[in-house]
Order: structure tokens, then sequence, then C-alpha cells
């Protein structure tokens, strides 16, 4: 008989539908709380991490991408597409899994669907992030794009920052009544308008997620009232921006990795040295964030490998006694390490 | 009801198990042919391939690698760790997993382990480079370093190049003597050697493959007789080699990509101009491999993202209509692209 694999063969994998199950269990407000956590306390050792530019392989319609970061305990890799012309064909714009590994060994300890994971760190970044620059008692949100990340956007920014009003508006009215309705009974007030001055009014957060691969102008100039948060999450690569660079000139940046955001985010618009400042450094209580209740802040987010990671080990911690993972056969591991071979060949017999 | 998962939500997956059913399905000889030839046709369409040197996270104790490469219609990549101090603790130096994706929507295609794969394609890589490199009728060789890579690589140079005896020497016999009994009743005469010397007598193909993170010599310069070829496989990483300089300055340099190599390979030792001939040059004809019997021509193979995507592309094709695969859910596929939210509501009802 061939010997079975021991224990090290293995990696626990959380499916989509194991994914899916652990929210359920845990609840979405209280997950978006406990991510927003552990991304705050990773941001806070910021000066731990291995970082390096996302490895992006471009094409003429999308981008896949692999971002991977170390705390030298851990080592945590996303793999990640964006496709914006894939809904037109029935599929996803993003999809994602990821892996966490133990450095001391190389060997894998974690391997997760990410397409939810993503959507649900995008939004508990963003949230987190206004915690420490959105203008004090901010009440009402501007949801600007209503695709797939528009919900966790809004319950990120209910269960974190306090919003209760969000007012959405999309050029597709049909993914505004899609949110509308996804948002109902979630304990928020929901306002559809239909256009994106409307979805302005009385707004103290704007957050713009479209998903077009163009040089946009989903914000201009005076649409833009003093003392707001933008939370700009479209502009996530080389040749796709959101606003208008009049807007960017009168805000204050708060960026996740300037040699990222740089190529990435709405800042590819400007001079290579216009001054940013690094959230990581907000939250540490090295700089200040927001100065005044009239300065419009700005946060180009345009996600950065250590929220996967954080998110990926958050999750790890969260599995454990659970019914949500698999073991999947995903590493050779002979009696004998340097007897590959001999493994191979027992195994036929 | 929750909805089951759409056939685009799953990802054929190849456990080790269904590796080592694959290889003996197919016959180790034959599928270490098919991959030769897989990795020469694309090393043959080398200027399609987007190249980049591989993505690296060294720690004291070793290193975790990813390694994406993409022809245009496939993107593949692979991670893979390099830990020599795991053996004495009963782990794999290497292991490895990767990954095949659409470009045109970013969707997985295959995900497969590579620990067994690698050990595969790095033989078949070393034995297709030997075909256009080595003297004309070769039939021995030595084979120095004699751990997880070492039976592959025997059994590559005798399917592909027609070795028909290999000579074994390990500085732990104990290593030898496993290769050894590995290979015996494998169609080779296997001699195995107490000194590196030894294992070097009338062999016309000199093999090192050893595991050291360090600037180790394995092969002093007058060890290596005139016209040998030269296979060195160990020296992969900054700080690891296997050859003295001397016998580097007296050998024709072989290499897969040379802004890696230059870091990673034997010529690290050597000034960052020194020539090298690229591989694919000589096999697409467009400049000469070995020029006399005389010369020492060496291939300094660190492992090259291409020869992954071979094997991946290889293993997707392979595996199609037999029972090696799995299918995991690992992507989210929402019936409504845009509606990520709503599909993960409804799998609660």
């Amino acid at each position: 008989m061939a010997p079975q694999p021991s224990d090290l063969a293995f990696v626990p994998f959380v499916s989509v539908d194991h994914m899916m199950g652990l929210i359920h269990h845990i609840g979405i407000e209280t997950l978006l709380c406990d991510l927003a956590d552990a991304i705050e306390a990773d941001f806070k050792r910021w000066d731990l991490f291995d970082k390096t530019p996302r490895v992006a392989s471009h094409s003429d319609v999308g981008v896949i991408e692999l971002m991977p970061t170390s705390d030298g305990e851990l080592y945590g890799f996303k793999y990640v597409n964006g496709h914006p012309k894939n809904t037109k064909e029935g599929l996803q714009t993003v999809t994602a899994f990821g892996l966490l590994a133990d450095v001391e060994s190389g060997y894998p300890k974690l391997l997760s669907e990410m397409t939810l994971l993503t959507a649900l760190r995008t939004a508990a970044t963003s949230a987190m992030a206004a915690r420490h620059l959105a203008p004090k008692g901010a009440k009402s949100m501007a949801m600007i794009g209503n695709g797939a990340q528009a919900e966790f956007q809004c319950l990120a920014f209910k269960a974190i920052c306090g919003i209760d009003e969000v007012r959405l508006f999309d050029v597709d009215p049909a993914a505004t009544a899609k949110c509308a309705a996804n948002l109902a009974g979630q304990g928020l007030k929901v306002v559809s308008c239909s256009s994106g001055e409307e979805s302005m009014e009385g707004a103290q957060i704007i957050t713009t997620c479209t998903a077009d691969k163009q040089y946009a102008t989903i914000l201009t100039d005076n649409m833009v009232g003093s003392g707001v948060h933008i939370n700009a999450i479209g502009g996530d690569c080389p040749g796709k921006t959101e606003l208008h660079r009049d807007i960017l000139m009168r805000s204050k940046i708060f960026v996740e990795y300037p040699p990222q955001t740089r190529i990435e985010g709405e800042i590819q618009q400007l001079e290579p040295d216009h001054p940013v400042t690094e959230l990581w450094q907000v939250i540490t209580g090295q700089t200040v964030g927001r100065r005044n209740d009239k300065e419009i802040t700005l946060f180009d987010s345009v996600g950065f490998a250590i929220e996967d990671f954080s998110a990926l080990r958050y999750v790890l911690s969260a599995i454990q006694g659970t019914p949500f993972s698999t073991q999947l056969d995903m590493l050779a591991d002979p009696d004998d390490p340097r007897d590959l071979f001999g493994m191979l060949q027992r195994s036929s017999q």
C-alpha cells in the first residue's frame, strides 16, 4: 500500500463557501471591525514589513498582480486580477486568492479564497483610514459606484465610523437598485440618487469606487465642498483614475505606500514629488492627519499587500476550531526529505 | 437553499498524490522527454514572454520566491521556498506550487503542486540544455550532490541525452546510498564514488546539485578536464555558489535569463559584464553553442519562470481525461458579477 501523506503535507484551505460560512458565523459587521483592527495593528508596525510595489502583468484588457509581503515571521501574498470588461461576460472584475507561509520553514500555512476577503479588507481599510481622517461626527456618506464593492464599503463605514446614511449613485441605475436592495434591513438610511451631485448633498464622506480602466472624472472640482473626506478606491492602476486633478490640488492626500500609489493611484496625475502623507504615520501619531474642519482629506487608496497579509492572518486565526477549512494535499512530504524520488516510487506500490 | 457554485467558480487542482499518479500513468522517462520538449518549445518563442527576475523574500534561514511570467495568452507563477536547514528538521529544502491563469479574463485555470513538478522540470531543463551543449556521444555523467533532485537528473540525462552511466558522489555517503538504491533497476550503470575526483573519472558531463546556502567550492579548477559539459544546478541564490571562479574563467557560460543569473548563479562571482550566452539563442540557432571538443561548456542554471510555465502548461494538457485532478471552489462567482454581496447574503438562506 502506498504511504499516506503526513500532516506536514497538508495546507488548510478556505474555499469561497467556507469564507461565506465564516462571515455569517462571525457576523459581517463584527468581522469588518476585527479586520480594521488587524490592519491598523499591522500599519502600526509598518517598519517591520518587507515592502515592495505589487508585481503586475498588464494586458490590453486587464491586469494580473502578485502582492507579497512579510513581517519576518509570516510571509503572505495575494494573486488578484482586475478585468473591468469581465462583467459584460458574466465574470467578476476582480478575483483573488492568497497564501500565508512560515518564514522559518517556507512551508505554506493557509491558502484562502480572497475575492470576498479582498472586498472585506478593502472596506475595512477605507473605514479604518476614515476613522483617522474624516470630520468628527460624520453621519452621511456618498457612495459613487455601486458595483461589487459598494455594500461592503457602506457596512464598514457604518460599523467602524458610525455612518447612518448612505447616498448611492451609479451611472447604471440597475447597480444602484441592486445595492439599495442588498442594504435594506441593514440599519442604514439608504438614499438612491440620480446624479453624483445629488449623492454628495449633506455628505461628510465621499467614497468613489468605479471600475473603468481609463482616466475618468467621477468627481470634478466644483462638486466637492470644503471639509469632506474623500475615500477614492477605484483609481488603482496606471491609466485608471477617478478624480479631477483640481480636487487633488485642493486636498491633503494620504496614501498607503507611496512608490505604489504614485504609479497606480489618483496622484499619478500629479508631479512625482507632490507631497503626500503616509497613513501609517498618522496612525502611529508621528504626523498629523486632518488639520481643521475646512480641509479636504483624500485617502488615495490602491490596496496594499500588508492589508491582505492582515486579512489572511485574521482568517488563519478565525478558522481555528471551526469547520470552515479543509486540508489540501499540496506539499510533498517524504519521510526522508532528501528522498523525494523514493516517495514517488513507493506511491506506485 | 443556498445556490451552488457554478463551473466558473472551480479551479482544477493537482495534489501531490495526483501528480504522483500522473507521473506513473505517463511514465517518468516519457514525461521527462515531454517536459524537455515543452520547455524547448517555449525557449524558442522566448521573445513572446513577459520576463522578470523572480521576486524573492530572503531571511536568515532561507528564501521564499514568486516566479511569474506570461506568453500573452496564459499567465503562470510559481511559489517556491529554499531552506537548506529544513532537512535537519524532517522538512523539504524546496516546496512549491504553481498556478496558470487566463490572461483574457484573469481567471485561474490550474493550481498544482510543484515540489515534484519542479524536480521534473529542473531535470528536464538540464538535459534539454545538455542536448545542445554536451560533447557528442556523452555516455557517463558525474552526479555530485545526491539529494532530492539527483535521481530526477540521472533519469532525465538517460532519457533525453542517452547517458548510460552515472557516477554518484555526496559528502554524506547515506545520500549516495539512497540515490543508488533508488536508481537500481532503472537501466543505468550506477557507480557510487567516495570523492568528487573519483566521480568525474571518464565523465563527459558533470552535474553539481548541492544545497548549502553559502559560497561553496564543490568543483575546483584542477578537477575539471577539457571538453566536459558542466551542469551547475545548486548555485541558485545570492551567496550560494558551487564552482571555483577559475573554472568559470575557463568555460563558455550559458544562462537562462542574464538579469536573474547574474544575481543568483555561479556568475555572481564574476564581473557584471562577463560574457555569457543565452541558452534560448543557441536553441533557435541565432548563436553557436559548443565550438569544439576541447571547450568546457557550463550551463549556469538557476531555474527560470518560463520552465515552470511550460511544466504547468504541460500538466494542464496531460490531466485532461484523467482522474488526476479535483475541482477547488476558489473563485467567487455570483450570478450577477456586480452582486458579490447578494451572493454572500443568499448563502445564509
